[in-house]
């Protein structure tokens, strides 16, 4: 679709989608044009021409003039519908919803094969850092060994302030909210799922793997206490929440999103507040890191529209790895070293470690470290979870 | 050309060209095979095929099944006949060649227009770090502000050592000839060369500016003595190199290479030994970080790898922001703040200071502080580096 002019028709006008919008206004985008966007709630001010706006959907979908769906809601389910629904009728997509993309990759992927359309979805991991275009075009003929990072602002924002400023979870919490890093039920970012969506996309294009979201354990800091980041503080580390996708052999990963210990001498140590960081250790060119902004209006809406110039450009995603790596799978049976913190006590030590290598006191409860695996911190999620049991990765 | 076969002509088997040749051997790239290798001196023991080798560039330039030349040879000039020859052929080229491609940009591009024939340079700039593609797709539509960064491995390890060992620069420049990352002439390294020409490549895709190398201001650390780093340090700061184009106005740009202090709370801080980082300020993304390896046979190697395929998707550079910014220019006249510190003895003050803030003193001779421009700095480039005088960017 080189050169065809693209009209665009925005679900959503939100944070993401007010965003594209002041972007596309200051940019000039030659030959693109927002022709309709769809809100949900009728009567708000909004900076944009009253005629543009809808609250019907079907005068986005039924529009034949309308090449190009933007869609930035959050209901996941919703949004599937919709950018199923456009490219079954011919139009090309562009989503920032990372919720959506990861529990229907398998689907999103046949269906452009179905339709033709493109799909695109850089700003829905990380935002503002081209991690997927990287992944997507820079390294697909070349084996990568590891990503990770810290995909996930509220968290790490959260972390930060505890580490910082000595603020407890619940001050750091408020404080995010209060800015506008967290939304008033924050459970998808303080418990890992927001990471992990994040994870799952990216890791298609780096290692060449779909996997619905609940074949990945995450961990989240919901339960992290003052006495964990001290705890990590004695050994010169903070803690971050990390996504992890790894490869151990030729058609084996490890995936999960887990709170770990970084050491000073690490990348991912600096990254803070709501920055993103990403590293990406790779076959032929060492270890690689990119840090900047993994959400907001303009950062988001930046990706959004390096997106639209990707389209205009014939772009589309071809997942050269996952079409090769067919066969690749997941593996948690890897040993794992962790560290437990329960309250005052629970009997940590009835958990199926496969041994034990320390075991000492907090303010907040008693720690146990020692090694397990994926599979074992599965079965027992629910009880971890349950119980405010702090679980981080501890090799560093 | 989407999935015909790359038979690949290959120019200069040293450091990168046998990079490029053991990554295609592991990545297995489906369709791409180099046919002939051309080599300058004959008889070295070499790990490929002795069928595959000739001494006789024509016996690539006139096979007509060769549609890809790779050109990772040294000599600029030599490069520069070998490429555009190979255009005119209808032949796609992509080149590891920084000066090459900074002294010839202009010429490159209209050789591409002419002949319709792809360039594509990824490895030339900072290597395995894929900033050529994000600016040139990523950031393509984005108004960016300013890049800078650390795009020479050679003098960054060189200053690293100087400041972490309490080298002296001889002393440094010898352990980086020792351990390959000098050359025996480091002129190119070591005066800033090397970094303007990676400054020129990336600011024609960051900034839409083509320039030719002279138009540019390049110091390096040739002189730097371990009292400048002293300095530095009294500051909290360490000396990098830093290449900068920054945006001053709509159509105007200030562009020079230029030892800088940089404080501790600066990313490219903490990059040291022979890495490379980039710092990107974007119009609507915030502060963008890279770092990676920006030399070294596999790692530039990977970035041909990721230029093969992305000739095999039919991907060529559009040149967007020259195309629509073909008015800018370079502001020579801003302000600027500058260290100078000359051996003793050498009358600093009769230098062109628009303003004079400080005076001193160190063991290795005199030192001023003030505020001068690049137009000043240019006129007196000859009689600071024939005298010894290091100079450097004085704002942190």
């Amino acid at each position: 679709m080189n050169k065809t002019p693209l009209n665009i028709g925005l679900f959503g006008l939100g944070v993401v989608g007010s965003g594209l919008v002041q972007v596309l206004e200051t940019a000039g985008l030659p030959n693109t044009n927002i022709k309709k966007i769809c809100v949900r709630t009728p009567g708000k001010p909004r900076p944009v021409a009253p005629e543009k706006l809808t609250l019907n959907p079907m005068e986005i979908l039924d529009d034949p003039n309308i090449n190009v769906v933007v869609e930035t809601i959050s209901h996941a389910e919703n949004a599937f519908q919709l950018v199923s629904e456009a490219m079954r009728r011919g139009k090309h997509v562009i989503t920032a919803n990372k919720k959506m993309v990861a529990d229907n990759l398998h689907e999103l992927i046949e269906l452009q094969q179905l339709t033709g359309s493109t799909l695109l979805y850089e700003s829905a991991a990380c935002a503002a850092i081209p991690i997927v275009r990287t992944l997507e075009s820079h390294f697909a003929a070349e084996p990568l060994k590891r990503i990770s990072g810290i995909f996930n602002g509220t968290s790490n924002y959260i972390l930060s302030r505890m580490n910082g400023q000595k603020l407890d979870f619940q001050e750091a919490l408020s404080q995010a909210q209060a800015l506008g890093f967290a939304e008033q039920d924050p459970s998808s970012d303080i418990d890992g799922d927001d990471a992990k969506y994040k994870l799952i996309l990216l890791a298609a294009h780096s290692h060449g793997i779909i996997v619905r979201p609940e074949a990945v354990l995450n961990f989240g800091i919901r339960h992290i206490r003052r006495s964990d980041i001290e705890f990590a503080g004695k050994h010169n580390c903070r803690i971050k929440l990390l996504p992890v996708c790894k490869r151990i052999e030729r058609n084996k990963l490890m995936m999960f999103v887990m709170p770990a210990m970084v050491s000073e001498s690490h990348a991912l140590f600096d990254v803070e507040e709501e920055f993103n960081g990403i590293e990406l250790e790779t076959g032929y060119s060492g270890t690689q890191f990119y840090r900047g902004r993994g959400a907001g209006s303009q950062p988001t809406g930046s990706a959004i529209l390096s997106d639209l110039l990707a389209l205009q450009n014939g772009y589309r995603y071809r997942y050269l790895k996952h079409n090769q790596n067919g066969s690749t799978v997941l593996d948690a049976e890897q040993p794992l070293r962790v560290y437990l913190r329960a309250p005052h006590g629970f009997p940590l030590k009835q958990l199926a470690f496969v041994h034990i290598e320390q075991k000492g006191e907090t303010p907040d409860g008693s720690y146990v470290i020692g090694v397990t695996n994926l599979n074992t911190l599965r079965l027992n999620a629910g009880l971890l979870t349950g119980n405010g049991i702090f679980a981080m990765r501890y090799d560093f």
